[in-house]
Formats: C-alpha cells, structure tokens, sequence
C-alpha cells in the first residue's frame, strides 16, 4: 500500500504511515508529543496542531472555532491521514521549543517472526505429520480375493513403497464400504511416525481423490484465551484463526485459583469440560469460518502450560501448588481427539506439548520449538510474559528455564486502575517535560479508563527518563503541577481528570502501581541473571532476545530497557513472535521434524525453581530499581539521561527536574 | 482315583472304570452289547445283565421281579460300579455267543492335549505379555522435584532395568493419587511388546503390593457359545471357565443368517449389542465365580471366526458371503476392552487372533497357535469340526488351510430327529448283529429324543461295519426286523420305540438322514485330499491329527475313521485339544511368544476357496460312500470287515449280512 509521509514542525520528525493512520498516533510513534487527555475521543480539545500542507480527513469539532478552522488548526485525535502532510506543533514559548528533544523517543517494537515454510523445506525440517495417497486399486476376484486391508497394504507396498503400515480399528470398520463406494478408487491418510523405526499408521479412508484436501488444527490453551489456528498441511498457509476466552475463566482468573477450584469435589470434570467447550467452540468456528469439512482434517496438536495442561487432559493439578510442585508428567502419549471430548472425527489423533516442571509448561516449550531457538546457534533469551513471565535461555546444545512469579501487572492486575489491553485502555503516552501535560492514547480511541501493561511500562519509563520519577519509582515531590498530588498518604499522578475520564473519576498511576510494576520486572529481570549465573554467562552472552505473548507485540522496546524489564541489547536482535505457544503448535502440526526434536530438546531443558536457587534473592532486591541498581547494565539509557542532564543545566531557567 | 476293573462273560472283555461309573456304559466303552433301548432311563427294563461278583450301587427297579434280583439280575443302565465286578451278559442261544466277536469295537476317544507351562517355560516360549513390578519410590522434595512420572521412569531404569517405556494417558491420571495413597509405594503393571522393538507401555497403576495379583482373560467367541478363562499369568493356572450361548443366536443359527441380519438397517449394531451383553455376562460370571477383583486384569485376548471377529467388532460383514467372499482384515491393532464396550477397567487391553479368510477365522488360526501345530516339525492335519469345519495342514514351515461346507450334520443339522449333544441325545449306540437289538445310552440318561452327532457317527458306522448298511448308506432290504421299516418311501430304523422315547414318537434314523451325514464327512475327507494334492501328498504323509471343537471330545475315532470322516491313521497319533479357539486364546494371554508368532504364522498360511480348486469336485464325488471308493485308504477297516466276513461264512446257519 501507499504510505503517506508526515513530518512535524517545529521537530522537524517525519514518520511514513499507512492512508487512513490517526495523526495523534502517527506523533506518537515519531516521538512527538502533543497534549492529549481524553485518549483520542475528540472531548477535551487539547491535541490543536496546524495543518500547513496536505489533506486530513476529520480533525474537526466544536471545541474548534470557525477561526480556528480557517487557521489550519485541527485535532490531531480526529484526523485520519489522507496525503502527505506537514504538521505543526503549536508552541507557547520558546521554552517549549528547546526541549523538543527532551521528549520520548520514537516508537521501537520488535521485528515480527512469521514462519517461512520455504525456509523450513530448505532446512530439510518440513516432513509432514500426515500424507494422503490417493490409489486406483484393482477389484478383488476369484482369484485374488485377500482381505481389503490387505488389498490396500499391498498396493501402497508395491506402488509407493510404503512399509511398516499399521491400520487403525476406526479405519478397518470403514474400508470395506469405502472401497467399494466409488469402485476401488480411494485415498488414505497416513500418519508418519514420530521415531524413525515407529509404524506408519493408516489413520483415515475416503473414497475417490481427496488428496489437495489435508488440513491440521493447532490449539494453544491459554488460562485466559484459547487460540486456534486450521492449517492447510501441503502448503502451510494458515487459512484461518479464531480465539476466544477460557470458559474456566468464571473459575478463578489465574491457575492457582483453578488448581483450588479442581481440588473440589467434581472441580477436575468441572473445569475439564469447561476447557473442553471452548476449544470445541473455537475449533466449530474455524471449520464455519473456513468452509472446511472436519473429516479432511487429521491432527490436532495443543500446547498450553502445565495446569491449563493437566485440566485439558483431566489429570489432577492439585501437587502443581503444593512444594515440592510436582507435575504429573512431563510427555503425554498421543490420543483420539474424540476419546478426549474433542468435536472431531474418530480419525483424528491429538498430540500435546511437553511440560518442564509445574511452572514451566508446553506453551513455553512449544514457544522454544515454533521459534526455532531450540536448533539455533545463538544464545537466545526466551521471555514469554503473560499472567505470569517464564524465560529460557540457551540455544542448540543447552536450555536454562525459569518461571518467574512477576505476578500479573502486566496484564493489570495489581495496578489501582490496571485493565486488559481493552477498549479505553491507556496504551502510548508521552508528557510535556515542562508543562507535565500528557498525551494519552487509548486502545479504541475513547475516553480512558485505565491502563494497559504496554502502556503502564510507557508511562513509567518516559517518567522516569524525564526525571518526574526517581529510580526509585518515586515522583519527585518538587515539581509544579497539580497532576502530581498525594491522596490516602500515597502519590499519584492524573493521567486524565475525571471531564474527560471513560469513568467519571480521575484516571491515575500512583507510586504503589509503580512499586508493583518495579517488583514485576524485577523478578523476571533476576530471573534471567541468576539462570545466566547458573550456566556461568552474563547479559554480554546474550545474542538475541525472543519476545513471545500477546504483550510483547505491543510493548514499546527502549522503555522496557529503560525500567530494566528487558536487558538493553541491540534492537534489532530482539524479535517478537507473538503467541509463541499457538506458533510451535502449528509448527508440530506442520512438521514431524519439530514432534520428532521435542522430546530430544525437553531432555537438554534444566529448570530452576527460583525460589530454591541461591542467588536470586540478592539478584531480586538489586533489581527493585529503574532500571537496576546496576546502571552500567543499560549504556544507552545511561547516556541518554547524561544527555538529558547536560541539557536541562544549559537551559536558563531550568527547573530542578528529578534526575539531578 | 482307584479304579475297578469290570469283567463282562462271556466275552471276557474287561475296563478299568471309575466309581460310580454306570455299568452300561462301561459296556459300551468295552465293546460289549447290552440290549437297550430307553437311553439309561431303566422304563425298557432290557439291560438285565448277571452280577456274578462284587457290589454295585442301584441297578434294581420294578422291571426285575425278586426272584431275579435274588439270581443277581440287575439293570446296566441304573447300576453304578462300586468295586470290581463280575458281570455276565446272558445270551439266549449258542448262536448269540458266537457273533459276540462281531460286536462293536471299544471306544477309542482321542488323547487329551492339555496346555503345560512348564513345557513352554523349558522351550523358552513363555514369556508374559504383561508383568507387575513393586517399587518404594523416594518421594519427592525440593531438590528432586521431577515430574511423578519421570520418577517412575527413573526407577524402573535405574532399579529394574526397564527401558522404553511409555506411559498410557489412563495411568497417568492416576499417577499423581496413587502414588500418595501409600507413600510412594507402588505397583506398576507393564504390558511387554510384542515386537522386540516395541515399547513396554504402562498399563497401570496400584498403591501398595499388587504384584501377586495378575490376571488375564481368554474368550472364544463362537457362533453358538461364547466361552471365558479366567487366567493366572503367574501360574498359568486357569482359575474359573464359563460359557453361555451368544445372544445373536436368536437373529439366526449360523454365520449366514447373521450376515443376512447385520446388513439390515442397524443390523450390524444390534448384532455387536447381543455378543457384546453376552461377552459382559461370561466376564462378569468369571469374575463371581473367581472372586477376582477386575482392577487385577490386565489383558483379554479374543478368537472367533471370521463372521464372529467382524460382528464383535462392528466391522462390516456384508462381503463376508458375497463373492469372491472378502474379509475386511486379516489384522487387527489391539485396542482398550472399555472403548469396544466391554465392562472392564479402562486400563485393560483388548487383542484379537488374526484371521486367514473368510471362513477360516481367528478361531482355527488360534487352534493352530495353541496346540503347537504352528512350530512342529511333524506334518499336522488340524480339523475344527462345529457348524462348518475346517482343516488345516501342515507344520512349522508351511500350511494351507480350506473352509469345508460340511454343514451342520455334526450338530445335528438336516438330521430329521438330530439334536445338539444335549439331554436325551443318543451319544452311544451298538446293535446285536443278529436281533439286530440296540444299545442305545443317552446324555443324562434319560429316555432318547434325538440323536446327537457324536451319536449318529457310531450308528452309521457300526451298522455299516455289521453289514446293516451298505457303502451307498442304504440299509440292507433283507434283514428281519421290524425295526428296519419304509416310510413315506424312505427306508428307516427304529432306534427306540415311542413307548421308551423322550418325545411320544419313535426315535429314527433314515436314509436321507445317512446321506446328509455322507456328505458332511465327504465335504471334510475331500477337503483333506485336495489341500494334500495341492502340496503334493498325501495321506500317507500326514504325522498326526488334531481334533478341536467340542465335537471331537467324544467322537469315536476308529468309527469317524469307518465312516470314511477321518483318515485312517494310528489311533495313538490323534490328539484332541477340546476348545482350539479358547486354548489359542488363552496361549496368547500367557505368553507373548505367541502373539509375536501368530504375525508370521498368519503369513504362512495359505488358503484355498475349495469351490475354486479343481481336483476338490472329483475328490468330493469319490468320497460319497462309506469310507469311500478307495477302501485301500482304510487298511485296518478292509481288514475288519474281511475278517467278519469269513465269520459269516463259517457260521452254521448265517443270514445273509449286508456285507457279502
């Protein structure tokens, strides 16, 4: 598509963006700030840029006078970018216009991993689970009347020389009037062994050609979303998604409260079939939406983490919260998915990602294998933030893992007015270092009502960057703004007074919020320096960083570096894979090359019980900082609040900012 | 057990019997003839023998006035041996005593072959398909806190020298429970592989010391029976049999019938529903009777025929009677006992014998199997004879097998007063060569209904050896009885008179009823002849035979070999092995060496559509007389009735038999 270039004044920044894009969001992602309250809803007036050259669609309102209007002002909130444009910011001093560079800095998210089947085949890593052979089989006769399913072993023997082939009961009760519906003309399915000397299994019969049609599901079962994906085998597009909320969800939000649901009596079959009915649901809407019929499809494979795990399987969960936290089982054997209560043909088998230990489960192992780590040479670090954070770190020969308990402020839990990444979330911020007005922009464009973890780790680290934060997450109790306030012995700061709020009431981040995100970070940023202790590396080991869970494709790159959730490497060798455990499902489904790998790679994968490891806790509390007590870790951030400092002491009536 | 030893005069014959056998029938088993015609009931009251000396129990009715019990006169058929006896049969001419080396041969039944464990231990064939291991595992902590599973794992390796092993998704829902109900200690049940490359999958899983406790179960699915063991795989010890009628009996009587009704519209299901609530009784009956907990079973292994095997296991039996006459498998995979219906644990795995085609099945593949046929080095004629026969020759090296339409002659079948072998069924018979008087004895000893097929073979045999009937079957028009009569133009005799039968009707056997009996046996002895001539031998070349079906426990072979049914061999080379079907079954669940063999035994198996052979029509049409055009076949028969035919001529005033 076209991309329309824009360029702000007096910045002088431009950003290319897709037709269409809302102007205030196209200054964010520059590292322009624009006062903004209301989160992008058009109520609050204050986003007023001027509109030098180029076509907008929208931008205007009554909170803009006829005047105005005629002037070029606009409201950046309510313009949609049509052409290319020059934009400029209206400044009140020429204060404002020398801290221009004081400001966020541009958006950086992570590069986005797709699978390339290409790449796979090249590798030689694309052996499919599960082929179809169509045949035209000579009719038995007097004289050649051996059984049918001898029939068909002897002409895949003969014709396409196939051995070690085993039928399943399902299959035989099937062959005789198979064969004969359209005159011997048939295709089978066969399912390739996981280990070489394993038997080919012939796991399905229909009559005539129905060769081009194999298809495959990949489930990843998440506490709070279970994602699906119908996947077309010969090719390895993906020919439709669909997700919907874990049904267990009215059971308790995170695992622990289901392990203490399921512990009750008939708890286990209660949230077994509540699981059930949602992946069944997602599983109907992806043959609705896709057309496909379930009979053309011939595996399913799942990962989830080892609760959401053992509740799909129905296998008690009650030892994984008690110490020692014991799980069941690390591998599962493969299964009927119609035996499990799943809504497939009898034909389908179902596989289910390995687990490490309780806390490390198949969503992360899956992440490992879907990514590719687990067969690369570089050192990766592994972080799959979600509920709660695990990392991995190795590569090829050696795995570390860890389940780091940063608790769920990621996703809003523990924030005053923490929420999902929803409509009316706060998710990109920046503050006028002078005026400390905020630019507010909300998932949806609508009036806030809280904040998203991507936007809480932005709010803090511009904070913090900009001196209103000390690295002890707290405000600096000198500046002049009534933003800045103390309420019930606690201060917070006034993201969007209540006019303007999507609730009535004031939205704020107060330093008990911050305290809660810095333990949250904390905890997943000593995870990965005492598993890189453990196998005797540091930070400077690490080549690359893979970021998966759906917070890391939104999650602003350089800020989580600067409140030291993530290490500070070179951007761009930190690659963002999304719904890791949903990828290395497909992968499976894809590949028997990956189901083949994983049960080697779980063998290499050591975990660590964090709270039984030595160093930790020194590791923990010297991470309570922002970005750590270590700044010599972050040699970027460190040079840029050197920057920021040397500026604010040339500036003549420079105020007394945080970082001095 | 003491036996007694009987003397009958003037014939000076003499058995050892047990106590309390009844004293006809130890005539019967001596070759001597007492009249008899009520079966054993004691109404004809014409069994008066002499008790010379020792005692006998009963053997008294009004039938004997006091004088004669005063001289010793008892009743054969009431009497029962308490001690060596005396016993003079009295004759009441000269000429009586003369023909008494005319008389009916001793019975000669075949050897019993009985499954000996100690045999198959010494020849390294005994090896348990499934084992229990007890183990004291270490409970987990903090430092050892490996998935429940990998403890087992590492245990078994480490301690039991247990390599691949896999663990069924029912054990590991229990895993986690089980092993804390006893504190870690437990007791695994591994189900052995069958190929050596396999995996040694664990089946289940018990808190405490189960591993006294193994058991297995063996079923014979017959079209009219179904037939349970329950097995100790430790001791090899069956512990409980029982048997009951399959259910689908009541939707036809043989194979045919049953296709017929299966292909109905929900046919295949209902049929399925009957054998499966049959099966469920005899398991739950075994089960009661044994008062074996059903947890303890790990395995159940299942024969039938074709028909039978495809029926139990809803699997299409359309093709089974349609030519070319397909089945849908000779195969099948194991699968769980509960998933096919079956009321066992879900742990316990269901196995089922192969089949060769469709009308030898898995019953005549386990008779193989179990009698040792498969792995001698003598050249074997196996014969299953029910409501069809079949026969296999060969040994370990090579077989060739046929289906026989020999139809149910044997069962009674197109037998105008045939019956199955039930109470009142003629099972005995001889006659006087010159009253031409029976000795009829009856299952149960009750007055004749029928005449069951064991029955029919001694009587068609007995007076074709005393020249009543002639090698066409048909009896001799000269003979002066009344027993020996035409009716609606077909010739009969009167076995019992209406006022001594079970039914108010004369109990007969006619010449329609001989010809059907000459084309079963001519149907099995052609069958015979063609499989040899199509591997180039002969009769002559045959080392042994094995009876097998419920038939050949009571058969007498030296009549079954007069009759021309079975080849004239050694009668000391005849084995009989009662139920083949269940003795396969039951091999299979003791040993895994069998279930290893069967795979490659089923290979070497070749079957002949008789009705396609060639040579069979000509073999079939020569054996249609009594034993058969070429009585060089039968040397020891030829020398018999030689030898009575000289007799004939010598006596003074001989009638004119049948034989000159």
């Amino acid at each position: 598509m076209t991309q329309h270039k824009v360029t702000f004044l007096p910045h002088e920044k431009s950003i290319s963006v897709e037709p269409g894009t809302q102007l205030i969001r196209a200054a964010m992602d520059s590292g322009v700030h624009i006062n903004a309250s209301c989160g992008g809803e058009g109520v609050c007036g204050k986003c007023r840029v001027i509109l030098e050259s180029g076509e907008v669609e929208g931008g205007v309102s009554e909170m803009l006078s006829a005047e105005d209007k005629e002037k070029g002002y606009r409201l950046a909130c309510l313009a949609k970018i049509e052409s290319d444009l020059t934009i400029r910011i209206p400044t009140d001093s020429f204060i404002d216009a020398r801290v221009l560079n004081l400001q966020a800095t541009a958006r950086k998210t992570a590069r986005i991993r797709e699978l390339n089947l290409d790449d796979l085949k090249e590798k030689g890593l694309f052996v499919p689970p599960v082929e179809k052979i169509y045949m035209e089989l000579p009719p038995p006769s007097d004289a050649d009347n051996i059984a049918d399913v001898s029939r068909l072993v002897d002409f895949l023997r003969k014709n396409h020389d196939e051995h070690r082939l085993e039928f399943d009961l399902s299959v035989i009760r099937k062959v005789p009037d198979v064969l004969r519906q359209e005159d011997f003309k048939v295709t089978v399915t066969i399912a390739r062994p996981v280990r070489e000397d394993g038997k080919n299994r012939v796991v399905n019969i229909q009559p005539g050609d129905t060769s081009e049609r194999n298809y495959a599901l990949a489930v990843d079962i998440g506490t709070t979303t279970v994602y699906g994906e119908l996947i077309d085998i010969k090719t390895g597009e993906i020919l439709t998604r669909y997700g919907d909320f874990n049904a267990q969800i009215s059971y308790g939000e995170d695992v622990i409260s289901r392990i203490v649901y399921s512990e009750k009596a008939g708890g286990l079959e209660k949230l077994n079939e509540r699981v059930l009915s949602t992946i069944n649901t997602v599983i109907g809407k992806l043959f609705k939406k896709s057309k496909i019929d379930p009979e053309e499809v011939s595996t399913i494979t799942f990962a989830g983490n080892t609760t959401m795990t053992q509740l799909f399987l129905k296998v008690n969960a009650r030892y994984l919260r008690r110490s020692p936290y014991v799980p069941a089982s690390i591998m599962y054997p493969p299964f009927l998915a119609s035996e499990a209560g799943l809504d497939l043909p009898s034909h389908v088998t179902a596989l289910v990602y390995p687990q490490v230990s309780s806390y490390v489960g198949g969503d992360i192992v899956s992440g490992t294998m879907g990514s590719g780590m687990y067969n690369d040479e570089e050192i990766t670090l592994y972080i799959d933030i979600g509920t709660n954070a695990e990392v991995v770190i190795g590569n090829k020969d050696w795995m570390v893992c860890a389940a780091c308990s940063a608790g769920p402020a990621f996703e809003g839990g523990g924030i005053k007015l923490g929420m999902r990444a929803t409509e009316g979330a706060i998710e990109d911020f920046s503050i006028d270092p002078l005026t400390l007005e905020p630019m507010n922009v909300t998932i949806g464009n609508v009036r806030p009502k809280g904040i998203c973890g991507s936007g809480l780790i932005i709010i803090v680290a511009t904070m913090f960057e900009m001196g209103i934060l000390d690295n002890r997450g707290k405000f600096n109790r000198n500046l002049d703004t009534d933003r800045i306030r103390e309420k019930d012995d606690v201060y917070e700061y006034v993201l969007a007074w209540a006019d303007v709020s999507g609730t009535d009431r004031d939205i704020v981040i107060n330093e008990i919020d911050i305290e809660n995100l810095i333990r949250a970070k904390g905890a997943i940023y000593s995870g990965c320096l005492t598993l890189l202790a453990e196998v005797g590396l540091s930070i400077g080991n690490i080549d690359r960083i893979i970021l998966a869970g759906g917070f890391g494709s939104y999650v602003d790159l350089e800020k989580a570096m600067t409140i030291g959730l993530l290490p500070e490497i070179d951007l761009e060798k930190v690659i963002f894979v999304g719904n890791g455990s949903l990828m290395g499902a497909r992968m499976s489904a894809l590949t028997n090359r990956i189901r083949r790998d994983v049960t080697r790679t779980i063998k290499r994968i050591t975990n660590f019980e964090l709270s039984e490891t030595q160093s930790f806790m020194d590791n923990y509390i010297a991470a309570l900082f922002l970005p750590h007590t270590e700044l010599n870790h972050f040699p970027k951030l460190k040079a840029r609040l050197d920057e920021r400092r040397k500026h604010m002491d040339e500036m003549p009536d420079s105020r007394d900012g945080g970082i001095k």
